[in-house]
């Protein structure tokens, strides 16, 4: 068994997700920015833009589960080797009520992490006049390392 | 227990599933396409565009998962009243292998469609050569008819 | 819209609740325990038996999942009407390591409880030598009222 | 990358099969039985009993999803290579409705089997005068070779 990575520095880990987080195509579409980043926890943001609505005029499930599935993403990839890679396996999102207002949060963060899988949990958060919970989401993610299939 | 509603017909049935698909800013933003659909089974496409990628260039696991949830929704959505709007309670997916190619397209079934709730499941296709499965999806919807709180 | 359920003294609830957990043939062949309830929280355990093992002789994950599902459950139900009853919708569970030691013990906390639906997570924790996370689970359960189909 | 396994014949592979669902004490409590062993796919059954019952005198969510769990573990395994144990690292399963009648028969298939994780998906019918589906899982298996952490 390798030994675990050296402890990156909190610049180095910032820069490291910076990178990942910015050559997502997906990202720049959304408006994401990254709000917060550490060990084990990075938060996501998105605002509100009506390109980003369902029928009835509120966030499209498909934007909260992007964005709880990239906060938890993120969060695990703070775990993983510098030279690693990750995939999301699967994920399960409960979308508690309608998300409105003028910007969506997602915080991430790791629950267990392993050296092949590692499990998150994500909430994500509107803010019509108040801060709601509006979806909680569980995730598997692999670490995919250099050279490796996943 | 009011009486099921009279059969639409197929007519009918697609245009309000495309009068309610058109007014998501969403899909507009994936150029998102409705393929098929018909009384318990709705497909839909996206297009490849790098706006919708994740890190590596491939589809991010967002949009594979908006596809699968709005094909599975749609699904739900041909069962149900014609006045009755569409939440989605939960999805739960499966990312089997990295998605690339020209397109994505989701195939959304119903699997049981209850008064309240309908359970549907989503298998999502990319087409990288030949056409291969990238994802399963298993989703609860709940229906909401007029002036009724979820 | 029914007004909301006067609310029950925490003996009533302890009672509501004990009522239908010792009618689950179920719990009595796990020889499962309440060992909490209050308003939104429940907490249930198992003993290790060799009666619930898998094949390498921890315990096996339908039992992990089982308690999570009924910890989760009786969550919600200290919630509902004092005379609905309650019924799993779906549940996700995600087994975090193998679980031994001489008991199992989940604690179910209710994420949102509305009218229909109540959403609830659960952590399951084995105790071998120390206390230790196996199991998270997230889980819809469905308010059922007398005379309503589910 | 290590070769394929050898394909076995499908007597040493229902024997390797029926050795490790015989050392799972669960099994036994269950009374359940394996119906049918192929590569890719296990059917499980359990008969009804008052001891796996919930409040209302169904069979328990839990004994509905452990075989949902069991069929689709098993299906899984039967793709592994011969000296590998199978853990289940997620599901996710809906339960569609009431279940009850003489047994409950579980039918798991592979959906896509990889070095590393494999995926399946079980149905789960009762069988109250016609054959019904009573619920709908997803999972996530991991393949652990000997001497290998998880």
């Amino acid at each position: 068994m390798p030994a675990p990575p050296a402890p990156e520095s909190p610049e180095a880990l910032a820069l490291r997700v910076r990178n990942s987080f910015d050559r997502q195509g997906m990202m720049r579409t959304l408006r994401a920015s990254l709000e917060h980043i550490e060990r084990g926890k990075v938060i996501v943001r998105v605002p509100f833009d009506v390109a980003f609505t369902q029928q009835d005029g509120f966030f499209h499930a498909g934007i909260t589960s992007t964005l709880a599935d990239t906060a938890g993403g993120y969060a695990g990839y703070t775990m993983f080797a510098p030279d690693a890679s990750v995939l999301t396996v699967e994920f399960k999102v409960n979308l508690l009520r309608p998300a409105t207002g003028p910007y969506l949060e997602a915080v991430g963060q790791v629950v267990k992490s392993g050296r092949t899988l590692t499990i998150t949990q994500a909430e994500v958060f509107a803010h019509d006049r108040k801060r709601m919970l509006v979806a909680l989401c569980q995730q598997t993610l692999i670490q995919v390392r250099p050279g490796q299939a996943a």
